[in-house]
């Protein structure tokens, strides 16, 4: 079929044969299709949807655009967990070390930050010579011996993706949700992975804001998923405000270790601790769901988690000196408040505001080759359906210049919204399936 | 604005800002937005559809990426008339002879054949010699000077619209409203015309088939073009079979000479008198419709449009002997006629089929770039309504091999819908405004 008709297949709303998909996408890859016919398609894509069977399809040939690692070898269960994207969203830095230290075995790739959301490897990276540049083999070789890999994507896994999320971040077809699917699980599949525990974020924050949206991304990403014979639990978590307090990539390493510690923010805690319940519930560990989470508070309290939290950093090469004494870490210039200027309670965080706070800091990138600048950030200190007196701390941002603060301190105070009457907060987790 | 937040305002369904669609029009020209950016607009248009106010800054943008021919120093009405394809619409070949011989002026600037449409300029070339490679200046002296000259779009005017129809023709984006109407109305308004008439086909072998879209764009082309400040007439005919008899390049032009000699076809007769009669109207010769057709058809009956006819290929540089003794051309080598297998009434024709039947005897084109094969093409010879024995000549073929010849005839009888009772025969003009 030329690429034209495929096109117009699409336009007319009909539905692909998985085939006439494969040949599409491989073209694509081998750059007979130019990038104008792909925007076309993505586009009609976006406005006429793709049936299940389509979006196995594409996962499967974006899937074999690339290499794959096996990790056969390994007999034991292989669990990951990927989250859609949110503010303060640092689950994997502690999920994957208790994970772990419940007895999982963990390959786990993840991305960068862009836009207001952050990215797993660049919090990573703020621990200073952490390697997520892994080659496959170093990866596997963790894997293998060690039952715990964090690293990034390699140029040869699923190329697919990359070149068609290149494409997609200009032609307006980011947000849609069959694409979004094959971009995802293609990446998660091709890890060696046996199941995966999505954490669909939902909220001013997350990547889809409304409900329904949200929803039909977890459902259809567990649908194809399944077809790919990998067991999937979809977790639809609450992205209303930041996750936990602290934004910004140091700030939220140290959030993780207190949280590993047996410390930090409540809500942080429960959500990593149901995410990393369905991995252990999954790989058998434990098949009662509140029994698992009652393990892994346990492994909280009793340091196991953390120990494995170093033990990770030291076999990436990472300075585990800056853990361990973390007041060594170099701090941002300007550390300061912003006060209450009137008395109520919280109604509403615009988090995908606050992200961008800490992407102007420096925090963040508006392009994908932007420099990440670790020290800088913010700790929320009043969260939704908090009562607020007049010159409490709202929160506190940490800039490197007075004019970055400034800029910051008037971005938060928009993101805010005050109700005189009590405000009701929201689920942390709404479903899981 | 940046090109992808104006991808993502029409995604939405918004209307854009006519300055943000000349920008976008004059990045792309300029080369600064790519196609990619483009091709994922045009599909965003293609389900969102565009303004009035939209399709005229579309338009204009369009207009104003190239050059404009001046044709301001001739005070008297300059009239065109525009088609948008079909099969066997020969009537251009008329209509401009027949026009001049009235008192109108034509500057006429037309297309090539592409896909089963023939195009003007490809019957205009079948005759020996014919220049329909003005430049500007010679195009403006011949309009000056003749009051009617047929040239083809240099490469100066609207290139715009040359480099997005090429991205509409790979991207599943050719059949569509605003778009159309931005395409042919700016090349129409570059020409420096006061008044145009339209000739919308509907049918099997229009450019639109559904009639509903053939009157939308109509209405559009319509209320665009006055936007500019020139005056419309659109007309919506049909196009469920070929108009008049003959498809392919030469055999039109005989058709053509004979309803310049008062002969041909009644179909073809009456379309062409009704469009030229509409350009007497708005050019003030003849202000009541029927008393300028009366006109018109004196003008066949005398020989003036002929003579208007032989004027015009002189002036072009054509080889008048050949129009005068057209028994000097070459012939197909092949003419043979497609015999009935059955009687009936004819129901219906595939006037694309047709279309293509012509092409595939080397009449058109499936590439911009094809050769014109001028001699070979077919005659029908039974339209719809009519009654057919078996044994009748259904349609007369000009091949140039017995295997073109063969497949024509396969592909002919396959275009043919046969009925025992007697069919309804369409109504060659469904409405003027």
């Amino acid at each position: 079929m030329l690429a034209v008709d495929f096109i117009e297949q699409k336009k007319q709303g009909k539905v692909h044969k998985p085939d006439d998909i494969k040949h599409f996408i491989n073209q694509y890859v081998a750059g007979t299709i130019p990038d104008y016919q792909v925007a076309a398609w993505l586009m009609a894509v976006n406005f006429n949807g793709m049936a299940t069977k389509e979006i196995a399809a594409l996962t499967d040939a974006m899937l074999n655009s690339g290499e794959r690692i096996d990790l056969s070898h390994i007999s034991k269960f292989k669990v990951d967990k990927h989250s859609t994207g949110g503010v303060g969203d640092k689950v994997s830095l502690i999920l994957a070390p208790l994970a772990k230290a419940a007895g999982c075995v963990v390959p786990m790739i993840s991305g960068r930050g862009l836009g207001h959301s952050g990215g797993t490897l660049d919090k990573l990276e703020s621990i200073p010579n952490f390697n997520v540049g892994l080659s496959k083999k170093e990866f596997t070789k963790l894997v293998t011996e060690k039952s715990l890999a964090m690293g990034s994507q390699t140029k040869k896994i699923v190329p697919a993706d990359r070149k068609m999320y290149s494409l997609r971040d200009v032609t307006a077809t980011v947000k849609y949700i069959p694409l979004s699917c094959g971009s995802i699980l293609s990446k998660k599949i091709a890890e060696g992975i046996n199941g995966l525990v999505l954490d669909v974020k939902t909220g001013s924050g997350a990547f889809m804001s409304e409900y329904g949206q949200s929803r039909k991304l977890a459902e259809n990403l567990k649908a194809v998923g399944e077809q790919f014979g990998v067991k999937v639990k979809a977790v639809i978590t609450d992205m209303n405000q930041p996750l936990g307090n602290a934004v910004g990539n140091w700030l939220e390493v140290l959030e993780c270790i207190d949280v590993l510690k047996g410390e930090g923010p409540e809500d942080l805690i429960e959500v990593t601790l149901n995410l990393t319940a369905w991995m252990g519930v999954m790989s058998g560990i434990e098949p009662n769901f509140e029994k698992a989470k009652d393990l892994l508070r346990e492994l909280l309290a009793n340091g196991k988690a953390y120990e494995e939290f170093e033990n990770m950093v030291i076999n990436q090469d990472g300075d585990v000196d800056y853990i361990r004494n973390p007041e060594k870490y170099k701090k941002a210039q300007v550390i300061k408040p912003v006060l209450a200027t009137e008395s109520g309670y919280i109604k509403t965080i615009d988090t995908e505001k606050v992200g961008m706070v800490s992407l102007n800091l420096g925090g963040g990138r508006q392009v994908i080759t932007d420099d990440i600048v670790p020290e800088v950030g913010l700790i929320v200190k009043k969260k939704i359906g908090d009562q607020v007196e007049k010159g409490d701390v709202l929160c506190e941002i940490h800039a490197n210049s007075d004019s970055d603060f400034e800029l910051a301190e008037k971005s938060y105070r928009d993101a805010l919204k005050f109700s005189d009457k009590k405000v009701d907060r929201n689920p942390l987790i709404y479903e899981s399936f």
